[in-house]
């Protein structure tokens, strides 16, 4: 954390960081500083951790997520990057900062390079049994999220299964499949129907690739064994190890509980450019004009 | 098909093959071969084949997939290899050749080159949503195909989850993994409890990776894709395209849907391999002393 830290602040001179944990730690990248860089880094000393194998409920004690979410909330910070336990900063941020209308589980969004450009890959573990309902709405923050987040003007949205053609599946997927050909996609975002493993590494088929939470995070972590295993990650980058955590009122992302300095650098510089680039308010824009365009195609329809 | 038929019949001189289909594709490939080696072929006229869309049901009436199923019964062939819908074979393999005792759902088992060794994954679409009991069977029957199919003497199994603290996971990850802990498995296998995405493909902390038939089906996929993105498959060879049905009285090889004419050929080359070491025997054997053991255990502690 320290090392991915004090990476952050050398690679971006606009940054500050908030630092939520031990003193140990904060004095260690303190004195790793350039004194003159010094007052970028602000201290705020916790010590009670929600531990990997605590419940996530263990997030509403006085926690360092649970600090670090009420910095971000009433306005220290304008971003939370967390290692910790992923269900202890769901529940925390989405408690701490809200959800937005419509949404009951927020899910987390990983960005793989693909073939040509970028495919988000979502829920990556912010919800591992969603019901169908939850992977449509997933599909349209993810569509929403490609669009703002990594510039995809117009994103091919899939639903992952085994197959491609309609009915293959699962029961969840074969209820979400017509659910969301039938719903409306924010921005130019289009549903492309069933999509398949592959389609998540090469990008093909889909900009955007929705899943449950349980399935998309083994996914992504064999997807890393397999570029381990492959002897390095293709040109673009091989698997993220930190994830945007969509459908709560602020900008926060979501390490990987093994993250080495240079994730945590990349999850901080995640952080700093959805913030800059304003993604959760136009997100949240993006949802709500969808919502408001049928609003008005039903009115003239019935005019 | 006809492509890989033929690279099959080149490779192994003792391989005689049953060709269950349109007599057009047996012609060709019988056209292609050498006259003194046509004998080795040959042919069962069917027409009508289960459809990639069709119902698995489908497989019921008098299709390809039925009639090659029906000639293993006959004993006309010792094992079936196909391409066809996934749902179909199984069906077809487990209504036409019976299943073993405590199977409910018959598991497709897929073997993936790692780190040191292979690792044996389960179930990869036979079952895309099994029971807590049926993902601890499935754990039994990959712990004893990976002992017998592929000579791992003491095999590790492990459950598929999105951490390795118990309790992490989905409701049936859950449920299943206590049961895991207090099952005996076949011969000297052993549970090692939750293992990870990145564990499928290197292989460091299991040999038998056990999940439900949609996980590991798009799982296996993304793998195919990341080797695809890092520009090749790893020495060792890449994901597999054609995997072991276990669970049904008789040897039955799936191959992958869009299988090319090697992977084919390897579908082909592992049924022979399998039912040249007895596979589907020994590994019914493993599974009966299991469960002879543990009567034994029982009654040596009650007397």
């Amino acid at each position: 954390m320290v090392d991915g830290a004090l990476r952050a602040v050398c690679d971006d001179p606009d940054l500050h960081l908030l630092l939520v944990g031990p003193t140990r730690a904060a004095g260690a990248l303190i004195d790793a500083l350039d004194p003159a860089q010094r007052d970028r880094i602000t201290v705020r000393p916790t010590h009670s951790v929600v531990d990997m194998a605590d419940d996530p409920s263990a997030a509403r004690a006085e926690t360092t997520v649970r600090a670090a979410v009420t910095a971000v909330r009433a306005g220290y910070a304008d971003a939370l990057v967390s290692a910790g336990a992923t269900g202890a900063t769901v529940t925390a941020a989405a408690l701490g900062l809200g959800r937005w209308p419509e949404v009951r589980r927020p899910a987390l969004a990983a960005a793989l390079p693909a073939v040509s450009g970028t495919v988000v890959l979502l829920d990556v573990g912010g919800s591992l049994e969603p019901s169908p309902a939850t992977l449509a709405r997933h599909a349209a923050l993810g569509a929403a999220y490609a669009s703002v987040g990594h510039g995809i003007a117009v994103p091919r949205v899939g639903l992952l299964s085994v197959g491609t053609e309609p009915g293959k599946g699962d029961r969840a997927r074969r209820l979400a499949d017509p659910m969301l050909s039938a719903a409306a996609l924010p921005g130019d975002a289009h549903y492309v129907g069933l999509v398949e493993g592959y389609d998540v590494c090469l990008g093909t088929r889909a900009d955007v690739v929705v899943t449950d939470g349980f399935t998309g995070n083994v996914l992504l972590k064999a997807v890393e064994g397999a570029y381990a295993m492959a002897g390095g990650t293709p040109p673009g980058g091989g698997a993220p190890r930190a994830a945007a955590l969509l459908g709560v009122a602020g900008t926060v992302v979501v390490c990987h509980g093994a993250a080495r300095a240079d994730d945590i650098a990349s999850g901080i510089a995640l952080a700093a450019h959805l913030w800059r680039r304003d993604a959760t308010e136009r997100v949240a824009a993006l949802l709500a004009g969808d919502r408001t365009d049928r609003t008005t195609d039903t009115e003239v329809r019935t005019s």
